[in-house]
């Protein structure tokens, strides 16, 4: 059954990660310190699509649907990274997002921050 | 019930994720490419943990308790933003990571990728 | 004297950054790998300032004195480590952009690129 | 006369950015914003010849002619990108390095920083 964000589950998709990894013996590139740089690498390919175009414009690019193939590709690039990351540091991402958000929110309460893009540290 | 990685899927985390930018009305400001920077600086706060340190360095942190909570947290936001890029632009995740894993092993076959971490243009 | 654009070499910041590494004996950190990640995460830093606002506002931002006195900051360190990698890797930084401007015209030659921020390969 | 670190100021190579960018008129592209996600771009092309080695072999490829040619042509893109964005802002790159140098020297002193590599927060 092909994959979507409906049905599948965080570790189903690091698990397709991991086996990627181990099938062609890369595990033993794959230290953090390497995959946080890969991350920033894939993240740049992503953000090179919108370097000169206005935020509306980058909105605009996403209903297009070459473009948005392609920034499809490159955004799957990161997560895939992000979940061997995970893989290798033994880190619920599932988990971590829900404390994450948890702290967030504390960070920027909505009566606050609402509307408001500044950092927490001057709201 | 906690979310955990075995269980959550990414709809799940993907709608976590866009009440937080909806309830603080930052929608306005969600544009793909100022999620692609923003997705790019947190990389970078990953990333900051690991400048100085050796690979085998960089290991064995994500295994003390307290470096590890702080690389979490910062795993997190890269996730949450590229998340938040996936609600925007309309990306599912899972089908997206799916058909990008069948395209990388073709570029990387097994037989020529083993144990190489050469691009695939060099192999 | 103070330095200045107008009259300080390449060669003098280069000079000061090697002895700052040096005093602290942090030559042993500096690989260009390490360096290259700095200058990103440094980067980052400087593209913080810019997640939320639109091109227009972040133009606006550099004519406001106590932003633009933090904007410089961040940039002074991305050219800081810049200059440090440059010093590693033995690179002449002002031969080696006069050899990349060349190129660059020739990739975006005047008559096809102008008014268009379109890749070379689109043009 | 070629241009060379020894006798190159910073204004020299600002003018060859700025001149390259207004003959193109690519002035309209350059708003701080934009050119911070450029250089960190760029940055990450420079990244990217060292994700999977060493330290030590980071080193190394700095010394073999060809890639270090490659390699030098990405760091004169950052430095490019990081002087036309000082074009824009208006910011005077020697005079802002000497004050950040003496600022970092303020939070590494020689005697607390020698040879660690902890952030001035943890010293």
């Amino acid at each position: 059954m092909p994959k979507a964000d409906a049905s599948t589950t965080l570790a189903e998709l690091k698990a397709i990660t991991a086996a990627f990894a181990r099938e062609r013996d890369w595990e033993q590139f794959h230290a953090p310190k390497n995959l946080s740089m890969a991350i920033s690498a894939e993240t740049a390919e992503l953000m090179e699509y919108f370097l000169w175009v206005s935020a509306e414009e980058s909105a605009a690019m996403c209903t297009k649907p070459e473009k948005k193939a392609k920034i499809e590709e490159e955004l799957a690039d990161v997560v895939i990274l992000a979940l061997q990351f995970a893989n290798v540091a033994k880190i619920d991402v599932a988990a971590a997002i829900e404390a994450k958000i948890a702290r967030n929110a504390a960070k920027y309460p909505v009566e606050k921050a609402k509307g408001r893009s500044d950092k927490y540290t001057e709201l």
